[in-house]
C-alpha cells in the first residue's frame, strides 16, 4: 500500500512526463462525405490554427506542439517555413510532426507511392522528400506518413508489384532524414481504399519500417484497426521490437469515426497507456502522443481542451496501477486479484488530483471552464464568422 | 432434371420478370471524404444524367427507370417536374423513386427529424411532403427515405424521444401519400453518424413502417449491415412480414462503401434473390431492385453497365435453382444434396443464356463492349470535360 | 447541483432497488469446444449450487433468486420440485428463472422447434409445457427460452418454413402461461449454428414476442451482438415498445464470450442502465437482470461475487447521473456538457457509497474479502475435490 | 485469347500440381461447446481414420497424407510410429504434418509455452520436442504448432514477458529440427483465450518466425482473422517476404467456424489461389494446402470429399485468369477490364474440365456420387455404430 503523499508524488510526476500534440485540422471545419457541417469558430488561415493551438496550450500547459500537414498548412512548401517560425513564437506553440498529403491530387487516383505510373510515383516521393526539407527547417523530428493507397476491387492492381515500390520509396527517403529524424510509417485497414489498403495493418508496417531503416518507425492511429482487435498488444509488440514511434489517438464505435478520445472506449486507452508505463522513461521519450480527430459537431477549441484532459486523466490512471503487485499476480496468476488491482486504478477518480497539479503548476484547474470565461470561443466566431457565409453560398 | 430447352425457357422468363433502377447519382462525381476523384464523362446537369441512363437502358434494355435525389434533380422542387417529364420523353427513361434530402442542409447538424428543434423537424418534414407531391406528379410509386439522423457521442441525445418524433413525423407523411404511393424506410448502423442512428437496423424500420401504417415498407441497402449479418436472412423476415419494399444495391468490404454489386461477394447477392424467387411473382412486384453505389474509381457509363449485367447474371443463376427439389432435400436434412443442388445453379455459368436473350430482344450481346464500339462516353468526356478543368482548378 | 446527503440519500434507494439473478450453471464447471478446466471447488450437484448461491447472496444481499436449468438441475423435470423448495429453504434462495434446453439432444441436430421434422418438434414443444410446468410449480415468473436452431451452410434449410413453425410453436407454449407468467424470447446472432440461427437479431425476437402474445418478451444477452452493435440503444427500442424482459450479462472481446460483466468495455453496461433509469421504476420491475457467464478460468465463487459487485457499483454510477439536467442539454444540442454531465457519473468513484450502504445493511463491506475469510473456497474444494479426480482421470 | 486445347492443357497442367492435406479429426465427432452430434460412420481409432483417410484418397487422388494430431494419434507418443507405418502402407496414406497439442493437460489452464510456470513451460516445450522427433521418425517435414495461449481478461497476464517466453522456446524448438523439416507457426485472434491470444495475427507469427530461424514459417487458417480482413493480401505478404508455409483451409461466417472451404465466400479461396498462381512452383512447393474443417452436422467422409473438390475446382478456377493480359491491365489501370478479366475465370464453370481430368487419371468423375455407390459409409457406420451407443448413453 502507498501513502497519500507518496501517490500524489507518483501522479504528479507522471502528469509532468505527459505532453500531447494537437494536429493543425482539429481546428479546422471537417465533415464525411455526406458533407461538413461549418463552425463560425473554425480556422481557416495558418495564423488562426497557430492561435487556437496556442490557447489550447495556455489552459493545459500540455500541448506545446502542433502537428503540420504540409498541402493545407504549408501550400508554398519550404518557402512557407519562416512565416510558420513567426507564428511559433507569436503563439508560443512550435511545429510538430509533419505530415504529407498523398490523398488530394487527382493523380493519386490510383496511387502515389505504389502508382503503377513511374511518373505519379516520383511525383509523390518528390513530395515526401519536400516534407523531409520543411521538418528540418523547422526542427521537427517526425515525419507522420500516412499512405491512402490501395484498390477498391480484386484483380484491378497487383498487391505484390506494390510492395516492391513501397519499399524503394521508403528507403530512399530514409536516406533523405537527418539523423536525429524520424519516419512514422502509420497504417489503416480501409478507407479511401476498399478492397485492399497497401499498408493495411501492423505487420505491414512494421515489416516497412524494419526494411526502411533504423530511423523509420510505426505510427498507430487508434482508429486504424479490425472491430475487436487487441490494440494495447500491438503496442506491446511494437515496444518489444522497439518499432513504437507514436500514436494519432481517437476513438470510435464501427469504422476510423475519428472521435473524442475515449469517448467510446475509455477503459481501451487506459490499457494502452499501461503499456507504455511499463515500458519505462526510453520508451516514453520515443512514443510520440497525437491526437488526430475530426470535430464535426463538437465545438473545435471544446472538443480539443476536452480531448487533451481526458488524454491526461486516462494516462494518470494508468500511472496510478501498482506495477509491481500486479507483476507479481500476473505471475502467480491470480487472475482476480491482478483485474482487481488493475482497475482499481482505472475507477480511482484522478480528478481532484489532476486539478491540484494544474493549481501549482499555475493552470487553470479547469480548462474548458476557463475557455468558457475567456471569451475566446465567441470572440473568434464573430472575427471569423464573416467568412463562414461565404463558404456556406457555396456548399 | 429440366430439358435443355426447359432450361431455356425457365431461363428466358427469368429475365423477362429483372428490371433493375439505375441511380441519377451514380453518374455524377462522388468521393470519400477525403476528396472526390473528378471523370470528364460525369454528368453534372440533369440532362446529362438522363442522357446517360437513356444510354444504359438502350444497351441494356432493363433500367427503364432513374432514381431521383430531390435536392440534387429539383433544386426548386416542384417546378421542375415539367422539365422532367420532357426529359422522360426525351431520353425514354422515366422517373423510379424520389430520394428526399434530410442530410445536407447545415440545419440538420443535430438531426432532421428527429432534431430536438421543432422548428428544424418542422422543415424536415415540408421536406418530405414537397418529395411526396413530387413523386405524384412524376408518378413515381416509391419515396426512398434515408435518414441520416443520429449522434456522434454516448449521452448527448435522448434516443427515446427521438424515437417519438420519428414515429410522428412519419405517420404524417403516410397521411399525404396517394393510395398508389410508398413509403420505404431504409435503415443504416453507423455514418454519418458514429455513436447511434436513429434507425439503425432492420429491427427499428420494421417497426416503424408497421407504426406508420399499411404504405410503409422497408428498404434493404446491402451496405448498410454490420459485419457478418445474414442479409438474405432479413429479407426473409421481411418478405414473411409483408414488410420488404425494396432494394438499394452495392457491395463492400468494411463499412458503406457503395462499391459495385457482387464485386466482393456475389454469393451473397445470389442467396438474396434466391429468397426473392421462392416468395412469388406477387413478392417480385412489390420489390423495387435498385443500384445505390458510388463509382469514385470506375467509369461512370462503364461501373453502371457492369453493375447491372452483373445483377442481371446473379438473378438468372438464382432463377435456376431447382426449388421444388431442394425443398424436398432440405426437410429430409440431406445437407450436403441440397448444398450441392442450391450451388450448381451459382456454378452454372449463364452468361451464354444471357447473351442469348439479349440477342433475341434486339439488344447488343455485350453492353460493355457495345458502349465502347458507341463512342459515348469518349463524346461525353469531351464534351463535359471543359466544366472539369473549372471545378479541378477549384479542388 | 445536489447535495452530498441527496446524493447519498439517491444513491442508497438505487441500491436497494437492485438485485440480480445468479445462474446455477456459473457454479459448475465450463469450457471451450477445446476442453474444459476443472475446478476443485466447482458444483456438479444442485445442491451445491444452492449453497453456493447461497453464500453470494449472504455476501452481497442482492441475489436472492438462482436461475435453474432444467436438463441439469431438473433430471426428472416436476418431480424434482420438491427436492428444489426443500433446497430453496435450506439455503435461502428462491428459483428464479425456468431455463429450457433444446440443444443438447441428439435429435436436437438440425433444430429443434424448427426442426423439418414435426415429431422432434413436437418433442421440443412438449419440453417447453414442461418448463411451464416446472416454473409454475416453482412460483417463478419467467421462463426464459434460448433457441439454438438454425443452419450451417446456405441453402440446407428452408430459413422461410422455421419461421412458421417457430410462431406456431410460441404461440402454443403461450397459450400453457399462467397470468403471472412470461415467455422471455432470446436471440443470439450466431454459435453453435454458423450460417443461419432462427432467431438471430432483436427484431426477430420482437416480431415473435408480439406474434406470440402479450405474456412474451425479449431477453437481451449482452454478448449476443454484432460487433460495434449499439446495445442500449436495442434496450432504448425495447423499453419503447414495451417488450423489455430483462438481460443476460457478461461481457466479451469478439464473439459470445462470456466474460465477466463489465470486464471488457464498462461504460456500454453504465448506459444500458442508464436507459433502465430513464425509464422509471414500473420498466425497473419488468426488467429481469440475469447473470449468464462461463467462468473457465477464474474462480467461480469470486467470479460470481465479482461480477455481482461490479453490476451493483455500474448501476449506481448510471443512478448518479442528474436525468434532469441532461434531459436540457440534450434538448439544447449542448454536446460537450451533455457528455461531461453524463461522464461525471462514470466518473464518480462510487465504491465508498456502496461500502457504506452494505455496512448499514449488515452486509461485508467487502464481499470478495469476506469470502476469502470465511474459509468456504477452501472447504468446498477439499469436499468436492476428490470427485475432480475422477472425473479429471477421465478427461 | 487461349484455344481451346491449350486452355485444356493449362488447366490439367494447374490439376496435376494440386494436392491437399486431410486432418485425421476430420473424420472424428467433433461439436461446440455446447456438445457434440454423434455419427454412427464417424472414426474413433487411429486404423478407422487411415481407412477414411485412404478412401477419399482413393475416390480424389489428390490427398495422399494425412495431418496428425500427437495427442490424439500418437498417445504413446514415438512409439506409437511403428503402428503408424503399417497403417500408412495397408491404406495408401503417407503421414503428412504433425501436430502437437498445448491445450487439452489441465495445467495448461494458463498457457503453455507462455505459462508464467517455468516447469510448465518446460513440459509445453518437452511436448515440442516430441513432436519434432515424432515427425523425423515419420518423415514429415511439417510441424503445425497452433498455441491457444492467451488470457481472458485485462490486467491478468503481461503481454510482454511471454512474447519472451515464447521466443526463447521457438528458438529452442528449431534447434532440434532436422535440415528438411520446418516449423509452421499458427496466429488466431480468439479462442479459446478472449482477451488477448498470444500469436494474435500474421504480424505477430512473421516476427516470431523471422526471429526463431529459417526453417520456422507462418501458417495461415483462413477462419482465423478479423471480420473483413483481408486474407489474400497478408498471403501477399507472407509469399513476398518468403515467410508462407502453408494454410489450413476452412470457411467461417462470423468467428473461427470450421466449415466447409469455400462454402460461405468462395472467391476470396479463388483470390488466395490467385495469389499462390502468380508466385510461380517454387512458391507452391513450399506451401503446404490443409484442410482443418469440423464436419458437425455434414457427413464426415461426404464433407471431406466435398472439401476436395471444391477446392480443386476453385484451384482451377484461380489457374485460368490469364495473368500475362492481367498485368497489363492492372500497369494501364484499366479498373473494369482487369476486373472482368479476373471474374471470367471465376465464372468459368470448371466441373467438365474436372471431370475430364479424372477420367483420364483412372479417378471417379463424380467422387460423392461414387463414394455413395462404394457403400463404404454405410459399411462403416454398421461397424462402428455400436461404439456410437455406448457413448451416446454417456453424453
Amino acid at each position: 500500500m502507498h501513502s497519500v503523499s507518496s501517490i500524489q508524488e507518483n501522479a504528479f510526476q507522471a502528469l509532468d512526463s505527459f505532453q500531447i500534440e494537437i494536429p493543425s485540422w482539429g481546428f479546422a471545419n471537417t465533415g464525411t462525405r455526406f458533407g461538413k457541417f461549418l463552425q463560425p469558430a473554425a480556422a481557416s488561415t495558418l495564423e488562426e490554427k497557430f492561435s487556437d493551438a496556442g490557447m489550447v496550450h495556455k489552459l493545459t500547459g500540455i500541448t506545446p506542439t502542433m502537428a503540420l500537414h504540409v498541402l493545407w498548412d504549408l501550400p508554398n512548401g519550404l518557402s512557407d517555413a519562416a512565416t510558420i517560425k513567426t507564428l511559433e513564437k507569436q503563439y508560443n506553440i512550435a511545429s510538430g510532426s509533419i505530415n504529407p498529403n498523398l490523398f488530394q491530387d487527382q493523380e493519386y487516383k490510383f496511387g502515389s507511392l505504389c502508382n503503377p505510373s513511374a511518373e505519379i510515383r516520383g511525383k509523390a516521393f518528390a513530395h515526401l522528400l519536400d516534407s523531409v526539407a520543411i521538418a528540418r527547417e523547422l526542427g521537427s523530428r517526425d515525419i507522420s506518413l500516412w499512405m491512402p493507397d490501395g484498390s477498391n476491387y480484386p484483380g484491378t492492381q497487383s498487391m505484390r508489384r506494390r510492395i516492391e515500390w513501397l519499399e524503394e520509396a521508403l528507403q530512399r527517403t530514409h536516406a533523405a532524414l537527418a539523423p536525429n529524424q524520424r519516419l512514422l510509417i502509420e497504417y489503416k485497414p480501409f478507407e479511401p481504399a476498399f478492397y485492399h489498403t497497401d499498408i493495411a495493418d501492423w505487420g505491414m508496417a512494421a515489416h516497412l519500417a524494419m526494411h526502411t531503416g533504423p530511423q523509420a518507425v510505426v505510427l498507430v492511429d487508434t482508429g486504424h484497426h479490425y472491430a475487436a482487435q487487441n490494440i494495447e498488444q500491438i503496442v506491446t509488440w511494437l515496444l518489444h521490437l522497439n518499432l513504437l514511434g507514436g500514436f494519432h489517438f481517437n476513438d470510435r464505435r464501427y469504422a476510423d469515426d475519428d472521435l473524442t478520445l475515449g469517448s467510446i472506449d475509455p477503459y481501451q486507452i487506459f490499457r494502452i497507456f499501461h503499456e507504455i508505463h511499463l515500458s519505462g522513461p526510453k520508451a516514453l521519450l520515443q512514443t510520440a502522443f497525437m491526437i488526430d480527430q475530426s470535430h464535426n459537431l463538437k465545438g473545435k477549441m471544446e472538443a480539443m481542451i476536452q480531448t487533451v484532459a481526458t488524454a491526461q486523466e486516462l494516462w494518470l490512471k494508468a500511472a496510478l496501477v501498482d506495477r509491481e503487485a500486479l507483476a507479481k499476480l500476473q505471475t502467480s496468476c491470480d487472475l482476480i486479484s491482478s483485474e482487481e488491482l488493475f482497475r482499481d486504478a482505472f475507477w480511482t477518480d484522478v480528478r481532484p488530483l489532476v486539478r491540484e497539479w494544474r493549481r501549482l503548476r499555475g493552470l487553470p484547474e479547469d480548462p474548458l471552464a476557463a475557455l468558457k470565461e475567456s471569451g475566446y470561443v465567441d470572440r473568434i466566431a464573430r472575427e471569423r464568422g464573416g467568412k463562414l457565409a461565404a463558404v456556406s453560398s457555396y456548399a
